[in-house]
Formats: structure tokens, C-alpha cells, sequence
């Protein structure tokens, strides 16, 4: 295993200290593993809490800030964070109107993002709501997840729903919005590659060497099927094939994200993205808006998801509204 | 050879393609293969051109935008743009006002600029000015460079002669402006892995499993030694002494760059730039503004480099100046 760490087991906790030394715009709360908005909570605002295991970053850590999180729960790598984690980014981010927790669909997040917010209730009183994030159409159920795993729309649903909190908006409309959100998205990935858990020092799992695993999940977990390795083309049929056949993205336009997961280089990138944009073009679909990068990553994996996210003129504003976060930053 | 590429040959052209449907504030011209700002040449502005091999994405086309470049020329893979291309930029861009070439120091990317600039000048009249930058203290002379390599400083050079540029200044002031901020800064990179040329197919250079490379160049060059595989905390101070043994950077702050070299997960980048920041601290020098990502890159290779740049208050005043290209914005 090569990484550029120290002890394994000190990486998540070393990397927040890093995050706190390079951004003046957060809070980091070393002992419960919590990255804060700075002036959270903020005054009038409902509270946005994600978090998951951490090795997704940008996700979820890089997306606080103005316009999106107010905190982000760090787990170990690929691990839940606890429901006390969760419980003290709740309280931490609580300015008396209420909280929403963005919660990808995995067992272990689903149980402990519930349980914080049967704490809170319990305890503290603070109105929490919930919404769970699947847009993975790769496959039914999964190594982690009943159902359908959530992966890019979470980049997605916390920007906009970031922009409609900023606004001011109640925890109720927040949580129709963010729902509708959910239903509106699809994604599916792939990888050439495995990453490699620095505590347990090995790939997570092996593919040969003309070898790609389509509908990959972002821990490695089984997709849909190996085959021999594609051409960008290819891989991106494979991949829109799905997406396009899962749900009606016509008539009115989407936002696309290609995202490398995490060690793909930008170019392969742009190449796959030429690719995709051409299937969305014969598909009579407009690409109102898109992303290209590393948001939703595995580590070091080799390898792409798209996420499809239609958007009506309402949630394009919200995507247009300014953020400033690590992960995404554009207005201000 | 895992890529997601369609044929070798096609990489560059195809993902222009990608750049070209993704953004819609920059102009490709597919022939020449250059990068426009779409409003170029802007009127009464001094056009910057950079451009170099690719596979070091987002640089230089992803700095293409207001507040940093006018154009970029893309080269093959690892390979000098030729004078036609930045003859052609240089045209493109000059709105009368005059041209400044942006260099890194490598033999082919110098004697073509330089070619280029020539030809303006026979042809067109057009002034133009050139700064080579040579920021690297790995080694003396490298593979493909007499003298030290331009690396890092690249990227913080385009973006604050480039907000220099936008307040109107004239090209004798960016000149001297852009030449002392290669003065002020110093890069070092190393590589846990290789990365592969696309039209090689096989990796550049073998490092064994417990090895990794001093002082490596952007393309792979040799840097300047091999050694057992280290801790970040022992990674940085490899990186770190030769920086700071080179220049002194007291009292005046800096600005400090994490760059990953595109196959390395930003978990890891964070971990680094900790163990940075704590150097920097002891060494008493103040960082007033850093970057952690992926800016300077050599296709999928895993490792990082760390630049320094001495920057006094009306550099920090260009560098918080409003940007909006792919791979830095903000401010707009």
C-alpha cells in the first residue's frame, strides 16, 4: 500500500486537521469528528447536517459552507459516523428552527442518522427531518443498503437544497424539496480499478487487467458485471444506458455531473464527459448545467459515475445561488 | 493500459470536445487546438497565453477565464505546443494592447514560445513579452530542461498576472510583475507511482513497491533520489527543507499550494497539508492563503508537490481578486 499518511489508523483525524489548518471559513470539532460552518448555527436558518463514511471527499466535508452544509459528520474510512456524532452536529447546528439530515442510503448511516434523530427529539426537543438519498440505479440491493444506494445526488441535493435554506425557507418545505430532488435524480459508476482501505492495507478487491466492473459502488461493492475493458464511448453508453432507461428526463432540462472517483485524471474526465453530452444530445435532453471533477470519490479508485438530475427553472436558480465551500465555491 | 479514453492518438482532441460541451465560457478553436476565454481579445487588456503538453490538466486550459488566462494551447501529451499554435493564440488574443507568453521552463516549450513571439513580431508587430518560469529546486537540470523546471508557481502566476491584467495594466508591468513572482516562489514534487502516456501504453518509469521518488518532474522525469517509503510527516519535511533552504520567505506571509498529482484521493492531500502548515509554523512563517487539490497534475500519478510563494499585500489583493475559470473561482 502507498499513501501519503502516517499511521493508518490516524488518517480521518489527520485529515481534519489539515482541513482546519487550510480553511478559515470552518470549525472543526476534533473530538466528534465534525466539520462546522464557521458561524453556525446560523440565526433563522434550518440546519443542514450530513455525513457519512469518510475516503469521499470532497464528500462530504468539502460541501460545507455558506450555501450548502452547516456540518458534515466524518466517520472512519468507509465507516458510519455514530449517532452521537450525529446528535452533536444536530444540536451544534440548531438555530431553533428546526434541522435536516442529508442520508445517503446505506444500513448503517439510515440506522444511526435515525437514531440521532430519535435523541434529539427525545432530549433536546429540536424538529428533525429526513431524507434518504438512492439514486444508484446499478443495482436492487447492495453489500451495505436494502434498496438502492445514494451516491452524486447528494452533491447535488446539498447544493440545493443548501441555496433554498439560505433563503430562509422551514424545515418542511426543505425536506418536500429535497425529496423531489431525490426522486428527480439517477447515477451510475464504474471502475477500472480498486482503492485500497489504508487499515486494511490491500484493494478492497481485484480486477484484471482488461478487466472494469460497471455499476461499481462507492466502497467497492459488487456492481452490475465485469467486462472486458471499453472505450470511453462504450463505458459511457453503459453507463446512460441505465440512467436513461430508469426514468423520463424529457422534457424539461437536467444538470449533469461526470465525477472521477478519485483517481482518474481530469482529462479522461473531459473525454468521458464529451462522450456523455453527445448520448444527452441524440436523447433530445439539455444539459442546463454540469460538473466535472472529483466530488463523490472511493479513494483512490480509477474510474467515473454520471448523475442526471432534471431541473426545473426553480432548482437551476438554487443551483446558480452563490456557494462557498471547498468542494464547489462560485457568486461569492 | 486502464484509461477511459477511446484511441491514444485522440485523447487531446476528444477531450477538448469534453471541454468545449462543459464550459460555456470558453471558445476551443479544434484546429489549433487552443483555449479561448469566450470574449477574447478583451479591449484595451494585455492577452496571456500559456499552454504546454497536456495530461497536467486543469493546467492551463482549465485556467482559462476571466481574471487569469486568454488562451491556452493544448500540445500532445507531455509535448510542447508548436510555434503555430502560439502564434495563433498570440494573434487571437491581442486586442493591440500586446501579448504576455507564460513559459514553464522546459527546452521545447521555451524554444517555441520563443518561435512563436518571433513570428508576431515579423508579421504582425504584435509586442509580446515572455516570463519563464523555473520554480522547481528538485534539480539543477532535468531531463528535458536546462536549468531548474517550472512547475507549481504556474498556477499562481496565471492567476495573479492575470488579475493584474484585468485591472488594465500595461505589458511592461505585468512583465516585471510576473518575473518577480517567479522569484518568490519555490516548488518541490515526489511520486508514490508513474503515470502512463496513453500513446506509450506502459508506465513512464518503475518504482518498486516500497520505493518512491524525490524531486520527480511533471512528466516523470528522474528527480532527486529514491528512498524507502515515508510518513507524510517525513514526505513533507523532504519536500519542505529544500523550499525553504532555497529562499528565505520570512517576514513577508505566503501563499501556500497542496498539489496533487492526479492520482492521489484529496484524504491524503489533507493529511499532507497538515503536516505543511505545521513546518510552516515552526519555521515561523504565516500562510495567508492556500490551495489543496489537484492543480498541476501528470495524468494518473500518485504523489504530491508543495509551492511556496512570498507574497506581500498587493499579491494577496491580485489573489483575492474575482476568478471564474474551471480550475479556480470565486468572487463571480
Amino acid at each position: 500500500m502507498k499513501k501519503l499518511i502516517n499511521d493508518p489508523n490516524d488518517v480521518v483525524a489527520e485529515a481534519l486537521l489539515g482541513i482546519e489548518a487550510a480553511r478559515h471559513d470552518v470549525r472543526v470539532d476534533h473530538a466528534n469528528r465534525i466539520i462546522y460552518r464557521r458561524d453556525a448555527p446560523v440565526v433563522g436558518k434550518v440546519g443542514l447536517v450530513s455525513g457519512g463514511g469518510s475516503g469521499h471527499e470532497p464528500l462530504h466535508g468539502g460541501f460545507v459552507g455558506q450555501g450548502m452544509l452547516d456540518a458534515a459528520c466524518a466517520g472512519h474510512i468507509f465507516t458510519s459516523p455514530t449517532p452521537d456524532q450525529v446528535f452533536e452536529a444536530t444540536k451544534g447546528v440548531d438555530s431553533g428552527t428546526g434541522v435536516l439530515h442529508i442520508v445517503k442510503n446505506y444500513t448503517g448511516d439510515v440506522m444511526n442518522f435515525e437514531m440521532a434523530a430519535e435523541i434529539a427529539a427525545a432530549d433536546t426537543g429540536i424538529p428533525v427531518e429526513t431524507v434518504v438519498i438512492n439514486d444508484d440505479v446499478a443495482v436492487a440491493d447492495s453489500l451495505y443498503t436494502a434498496g438502492r444506494r445514494g451516491v452524486g445526488v447528494a452533491v447535488m441535493l446539498e447544493k440545493l437544497v443548501g441555496a433554498a435554506a439560505e433563503q430562509g425557507r422551514p424545515l418542511s418545505d426543505l425536506v418536500t424539496l429535497a425529496r423531489s430532488i431525490n426522486e428527480a435524480g439517477r447515477s451510475m459508476g464504474m471502475a477500472l480499478s480498486s482503492c485500497t482501505v489504508p487499515a486494511a492495507g490491500k484493494p478492497t478487491f481485484e480486477l484484471g487487467e482488461h478487466e472494469m466492473e460497471l455499476g461499481i459502488g462507492i466502497h467497492g461493492e459488487p456492481g452490475r458485471r465485469r467486462i472486458p475493458l471499453a472505450t470511453a464511448r462504450e463505458i459511457a453508453e453503459h453507463l446512460m444506458e441505465p440512467i436513461l432507461a430508469d426514468r423520463d428526463f424529457t422534457p424539461a432540462p437536467v444538470i449533469v455531473m461526470l465525477n472521477g472517483m478519485g483517481g482518474t485524471p481530469l482529462i479522461e474526465l473531459y473525454v468521458m464527459y464529451g462522450e456523455v453530452a453527445k448520448i444527452m444530445e441524440r436523447a433530445g435532453i439539455t444539459v442546463a448545467r454540469n460538473l466535472v471533477g472529483n466530488y463523490i470519490t472511493s479513494l483512490e479508485m480509477a474510474g467515473c459515475s454520471v448523475t442526471v438530475l432534471q431541473a426545473d427553472e426553480e432548482l437551476i436558480s438554487f443551483w446558480d445561488a452563490p456557494v462557498n465551500t471547498a468542494g464547489l465555491r462560485w457568486g461569492i
